[in-house]
Order: structure tokens, then C-alpha cells, then sequence
């Protein structure tokens, strides 16, 4: 087995955090988790501000003894990076092109949802996030309308670029195949729910 | 002078369309202006959306007469991708480190305080965006923290990563440089505010 080299700063909790894992674990490469609870403050505390992120947010891809890499699409690419997946150049622009949309819109509205709703409950949160559930479900279903559009008219594969996985599946599957724990179901969207099971059955996936 | 491939659909106002002509700019890429009016809804027509992009914003990258990439740091990336900047591959995912960074955080508070505050201006903002800003005003100043920890603290050369400008410069350029527009005075961020100055004394800046 090949030795390891890196250690993912993670909370299971977290589906950026689980994506980061199954690239991992479908190119084969050995990944240490070093486990953090973000409900318990173990981000905020100074240790972890000065040794692992200034930001205080997980995950963060540790690459060696000094060098840490937050953001979760960027630690998919690089841990890729060395075998990647099959693109030309612009099929890796348009890979990133998703992986892009996923933080900018998909992340904010699905995933905040989850935190908001199945992680920490209704019932626990302010006036403030409970006026913006609303805003955030209009936009998580424009997410999955877009995604679906394109994997049902502009895709011959049924993946996001090209003809075979790439992280853009990988990046997108990790909260849209939870998608129940932020209240959706994805039989409304049947071409995603397609990609998430095709997703599910790659060699290697866990 | 090299034939003109790339047409990039864009909104002036929006700086998210002016990081691609700047990277274009800086990389000598002659690049065709196409613009559109977010304001007058010229990206919600069924024309836009069927030809150009069912997302339905801008900017858009057109790669040839059939080829549309949304997403502006995908953009920036594909016009950067042949001619590339001098990255290792560890540099080059810190790079999207930052790519990632801007969209996920400093986007959706710098730049959506900008378009609230700055574009459309405060009378006319809904009750419920009306509510937001203090949240995003707080997100941003986390991001401005978070920039000047990195380029004070742990950048040799006051660029985001390696020796010289990359995409993480140019992409936070994009919404940084006028901060201003979203209520910020960059003096209280004088690492931050000697990046903005860098950026604009590389040769072909516009």
C-alpha cells in the first residue's frame, strides 16, 4: 500500500468534508482523517487558527507536516491533480465550471439548509435564519433545475462533463444525494437522481 | 494581432464580468465584448436562456459558436489554462484555494452588498435584504480579516500565492478593488490594499 500523505482535517458531519474522502477513495489514494467537531468549537479555538486554518473552517486537506489546503473543491483537485480524471482542456474548464457553481449556489443554499435544518434543527434556530429558509429552498430548487436540465438535454453520458466521472460529479453528488436532510426529494428531478446512482456505483465507492 | 476566439457575454456593471476581460487583458488574449443589461432583464429572456445559458446569468464565456461556460473563474481559468501561470501543482491548487474562496464567501457578501448598496441602492432593497446586511457586512470583514492574515503573514512576494499574479489575485481583484461600492475603506487592510496596487501596475492592466 502506498505510504500516506495526507491527512484531511474533517468532521464527519459534512458532506464538503465526505467529498474530499471519496475522491480520495476512487483514485486510490491513502487519506489519514484527523477528526474535528465543528459543533463543539474545535475549529475556534487558537491552536487551530495557527497551526491548521486562519479561516477556522473544515475541511482543510493537510499536504504535509506545514502545508494545509482549505476549500474543499481545491484539496479534490489537488488530490487528483497527479492521475485527474479524463478531460481535454476544456472539458476541465467546464468541470470546474461546476465544481464553481457548486460553491457559489449550490453550497449556499442546499448545504446551509442541511446545516440549518437536519444538523442543527428548526427548532434551534434564530429569527434571522428562519426569515431566510425560504429564499434558500427557492434557490436550491433552481440549482437542481439547472442541473437537471443539463444532465437531461445537454449530456449524452448522463455526467456533468464528458464521458465518464470527473469531480464535478463528485462535488456535486455530495450534498444533492442527501438532498432529503434539506427537505427535497430528488424524484422531481429525475436525471440528477440518475447521476447520484451512478455515482453510487463506481468501483470504490464508499 | 492573434484572430479573436473568445466572445464574452457580459454586464459592465458587474465585476464578476470584468476579472475575465482583465485576465484576457493581461495575457494578450484579444477578446469580443458582448453586452447584456441584467438591469432591463436581457439574461431572462427565453433567447438568452435557450442560446446562451439556462442559468440565465451572466458572465459567459462563448468558446465557439456552440460552446457557452458560465461560471467566471471557470472562465478565467480556460483563458488562462494554454498560456497558464507559473505554478507548481500544489500552487496551482492554492490558486483554487482562493478561486474557491471568492466565490463560496467573498462573492455572495462583497459583491451582493456592492449590487445592493452600490447598484441598486438601499431605497429600493426588499425588507428581507434590508435585513441581511448587517450578516453580510460581518461575512466581509471576515474575508477582508482572512486576506490580510494571508498576504501580512504568510505571503514572501504580497501575492496570494508563489512569486508573482495568478487568477487568486485577479479573481479577488475583481470585487476587492471596490470595496468601497459595499461600504469598506480599504486602509484598514494595507496588505490587502498593496495587492489591489500591485495589480494595477502589472503591465496591460485595464
Amino acid at each position: 500500500m502506498a505510504q500516506t500523505r495526507f491527512t484531511l482535517h474533517r468532521d464527519p458531519l459534512l458532506a464538503n468534508c465526505y467529498k474530499i474522502k471519496l475522491t480520495a477513495a476512487l483514485l486510490h489514494i491513502p487519506l489519514e482523517k484527523h477528526n474535528h467537531s465543528i459543533l463543539s468549537g474545535d475549529t475556534q479555538t487558537p491552536e487551530f487558527q495557527n497551526k491548521v486554518s486562519f479561516w477556522r473552517r473544515i475541511p482543510v486537506l493537510q499536504v504535509d507536516k506545514s502545508s494545509f489546503l482549505p476549500e474543499s473543491n481545491a484539496a479534490c483537485f489537488n488530490l487528483a491533480g497527479p492521475i485527474s480524471f479524463q478531460t481535454t482542456p476544456f472539458q476541465k474548464a467546464e468541470m470546474l465550471r461546476w465544481m464553481f457553481f457548486e460553491q457559489n449556489h449550490h453550497e449556499v443554499s442546499v448545504a446551509s439548509l442541511r446545516f440549518w435544518l437536519h444538523i442543527l434543527g428548526e427548532e434551534s434556530l434564530s429569527a434571522d435564519r428562519i426569515a431566510h429558509i425560504p429564499a434558500k429552498k427557492v434557490a436550491a430548487r433552481q440549482c437542481f433545475d439547472y442541473m437537471e436540465d443539463h444532465l437531461a438535454n445537454h449530456s449524452q453520458s448522463g455526467w456533468f462533463v464528458g464521458d465518464s466521472i470527473t469531480l464535478a460529479d463528485i462535488c456535486l453528488f455530495a450534498y444533492t444525494h442527501i438532498a432529503a436532510h434539506a427537505g427535497f426529494d430528488l424524484k422531481e428531478w429525475p436525471a440528477v437522481k440518475a447521476c447520484c446512482e451512478k455515482v453510487k456505483s463506481v468501483d470504490a465507492f464508499c
